[in-house]
């Protein structure tokens, strides 16, 4: 498998290596990998072949004007058999997505409630009059009867997130967006999870054959590498790209989509640090509420969420028994192993760069403990909040159990700083109105500026899903600032209009 | 003048050069050019430096956050009194606006209508209550109170086009719709059109001096060639470009933009050849009535429109008649100038691969007549429908008094001709349902899938400013077929929304 050939133990690299050189002449297969136990799983996946994925392409590019002239209800129907037939199967989802997610049990429950919901929100929400009445505006314009409408924009290239493997994949926020823009889909498996995506995939079949949507309508490509991904942005016949993951990837399929005879838009949901600031009048609540909710928020599944809070500006004077406090419960909290070891790799590189450059002294890791080698080592980095400007690495997004804890020692140096971040999906502010006065409201301005969504006395984890949310902010968080990725209103990104003139239809 | 020293008579190519050298040390000047008369203008325009660009972009962001804290009332306003200060000016800019272009003072009085129409109609629009209504939504979602509100999307490069020296211009609908949307707005003056471009430029200066807008509301750049375009794209500081003009001119936007360490997004209007499809019943409506009407289309202003017709579709049994016709009619059109030296050569090159390529049987030319030499000539090309698979460079754009005929034998042929052209601003159909029968539908599908504007029985030429107005079709017609370039919904392209939690703002 060659995604993962460098981070795992040579003997099991070289057995896949084996089976592939055996099947030299036939279709190339390929096992996904159970983290927490740090083997591959039994089963085997086959990828497509180019010549298929072209026909997969052509079916979408067929079934986009059937689907075109479905009716909004017709839509409805389908996203809620979806659900019903998710529903029908989570145990058979809950088994696999376990196994190769190393995520637990609660986080699937919890994330398979968000997928449902999401399904059942836009289902509701195509049919909603609300929404119904931005689809179309007429006007006489000097004797010209203008009608301008959304259309679906054409089949739309989904690659979706390896940490979450429901609500970010394979029938997540950006198909059930563009299924509800009347869109076919193309999903790119997610290779570490594709057991999943190939058991939700059969419930959307089943729910296309019942309700008679034609077989381009939601199509599956397997592969276990970059090559088909590639290959599907880079054809004529598909016209968007949504992307979830991390800024090379990113940006591997932004410059695919640019370089085309005719560019399509990508909208990829990238990498995000999520500054939190804390005020003076934040350490006068409950310090222990806090540290808690700030250890979850870091830790919880590994860290491995977009939204994970990665660099905390705390005043000088309340640094050192906040980042004793931190250290101490983040490093407390319960092993868990990361998505994949390619996931893990990067991780780890990049906390050994804190290591390297910033020493013992700055970077504190949690130490071997009963928790098995191959699980992420927890970690917090403390450095005086000028750092930034010396170090510029220190703002880029480190995935997984590690945060980064900068002190500043007076609030014009704290707007200084944080005026020179990089965009961000959410920017938080711990404090008050009445007790550190005007400086929230600079606060506010800056994070208005950086970010797509600015936060009150609470931690960025935990994305609702809303059509008042905005999942997505300037570049590198998300490719496009105009977008969101989650809510109703994510559905824009994969709509045109079209002005019909004198046309009565 | 570096744009035109190709073009222009090498005599007078030296003498602006020589101008240059001796003002080495000082600032760069250039003059612009009367296309009527085939010479400079004798006034200068000097050329801003680097240095003071970088200034410009400070005050642009600088200005950024005032803006964003004006009300909309207060946007209103200031839309308003540039639209009172036009008028006040109107013969100054007549005059410049004349000389520069070439264009009749008939256009000129129809393209200040436009741009006053346009002003008028953003002003009400952004204090109407149903555009408010759309900038902000409010919801709580599992405790958490979801405030979700657009806001500008920050500094906007405006390269407006040079064949609407007004409308798409300085104050056209780029800029009006990025100052609606609350951003500071940088032009990048037309060197063809400069002198125009200042005296607008005054106009909205002593708005935003009366009304108490920060200067750098609205910036003005004057360079001769492409360097300071260049140079503001790639700041960071400004946060997306409007372009108006040629593919190249677009594509070389999208590569800087795209280039950037963070991108940002470029909405261009490009190219487009404007299919029109005329079916059998088009032909027993008074034929007089429509040569008249596609010649005015084809010729009016030399054809410098976006939306000029530049491919015609029609049975194969009228092809003789109608292409006698309408070769007589277009010949016999008013001669006039082309905009600049530039675009005439450009059409020059193009009509001259049609000749090449087709002879003398195929293309057919106006003979030299009492028109000024430096008038282009108006062609008409005529082939079988099938010649566009076998050159496919026939598909593009050709900016000028110049369209191509193609007969089709069958509606097979024609609806497969059809499907394999680029994406257009505009298709337009010529026929009646209950005489040409189901091929009216196909053709609309079609129509759908290429264009921004699908037209029933009349020309494209002539974009109503409404809400209802698509204009900007699947590339290469422009660059994100999202977005409209014309009527109140293109502010959309200057917005990004931000969701506050549980922020009481």
């Amino acid at each position: 498998m060659r995604l993962v050939k460098k981070c795992l133990p040579i003997r099991l690299w070289k057995a896949t290596r084996l089976v592939y050189q055996r099947r030299k002449m036939s279709r190339r297969t390929f096992c996904t990998f159970n983290p927490k136990e740090n083997k591959f799983n039994t089963e085997r996946y086959a990828c497509h072949t180019v010549e298929e994925v072209d026909q997969i392409i052509d079916s979408a590019s067929s079934a986009y004007s059937v689907i075109s002239s479905k009716s909004n209800h017709e839509i409805n129907n389908l996203l809620c058999l979806i659900k019903e037939n998710l529903r029908s199967i989570k145990g058979k989802i809950s088994t696999v997505y376990c196994k190769e997610s190393g995520l637990t049990k609660e986080r699937f429950d919890t994330e398979f409630k968000r997928t449902i919901f999401q399904l059942e929100l836009f289902s509701k929400h195509v049919i909603a009059p609300e929404y119904i009445s931005t689809l179309e505006q007429a006007k006489n314009v000097n004797n010209k009867s203008l009608t301008k409408k959304k259309i679906g924009i054409g089949p739309v290239l989904v690659v979706g997130a390896s940490n979450f493997p429901l609500a970010y994949s394979t029938i997540g926020g950006d198909s059930v967006a563009a299924l509800a823009a009347k869109n076919p889909v193309i999903v790119k498996a997610h290779p570490f999870h594709v057991g999943t995506s190939s058991v939700v995939f059969g419930a959307i079949q089943d729910a296309m054959n019942t309700l008679n949507f034609p077989i381009g309508t939601f199509s599956h490509v397997v592969d276990d590498g970059y090559e088909l991904g590639a290959h599907i942005a880079n054809h004529s016949s598909v016209k968007a790209i949504g992307f979830t993951g991390s800024q090379n990837g990113g940006e591997a399929f932004l410059k695919i989509a640019g370089k085309r005879k005719f560019p399509i838009p990508v909208f990829a949901e990238m990498g995000s640090s999520n500054p939190v600031v804390l005020l003076e009048s934040a350490f006068s609540e409950d310090r222990k509420i806090l540290i808690d909710k700030i250890t979850n928020s870091v830790c919880t599944d590994s860290g491995q969420f977009c939204t994970k809070p990665g660099l905390f500006f705390i005043p000088k004077n309340e640094t050192d028994e906040f980042v004793g406090q931190l250290k101490q419960s983040i490093f407390s909290f319960r092993a868990e192993p990361m998505l994949h070891p390619n996931i893990l790799k990067e991780f780890e590189k990049k906390t050994a760069r804190l290591l390297e450059t910033f020493g013992t002294k700055r970077f504190f890791r949690s130490r071997a403990s009963i928790a098995p080698k191959y699980f992420p080592k927890k970690s917090v980095l403390h450095l005086a909040s000028d750092s930034i400007l010396e170090f510029p690495f220190l703002q880029e997004e480190i995935f997984g159990p590690h945060t980064s804890v900068f002190s500043y020692s007076n609030h014009e140096e704290l707007i200084d700083i944080l005026n020179g971040l990089n965009g961000q999906l959410t920017f938080s502010i711990f404090g008050s109105k009445e007790k550190d006065g005007p400086i929230i409201e600079q606060l506010i301005s800056v994070g208005t500026q950086k970010a797509g969504r600015v936060i009150l006395n609470d931690l960025p984890t935990g994305v609702e899903v809303s059509s008042a949310m905005q999942h997505g902010g300037p570049y590198p968080a998300s490719s496009d600032s105009r977008y969101t990725a989650v809510g109703t209103d994510s559905i824009a990104r994969f709509q045109r209009s079209v002005t019909f003139q004198d046309l009565s239809i």
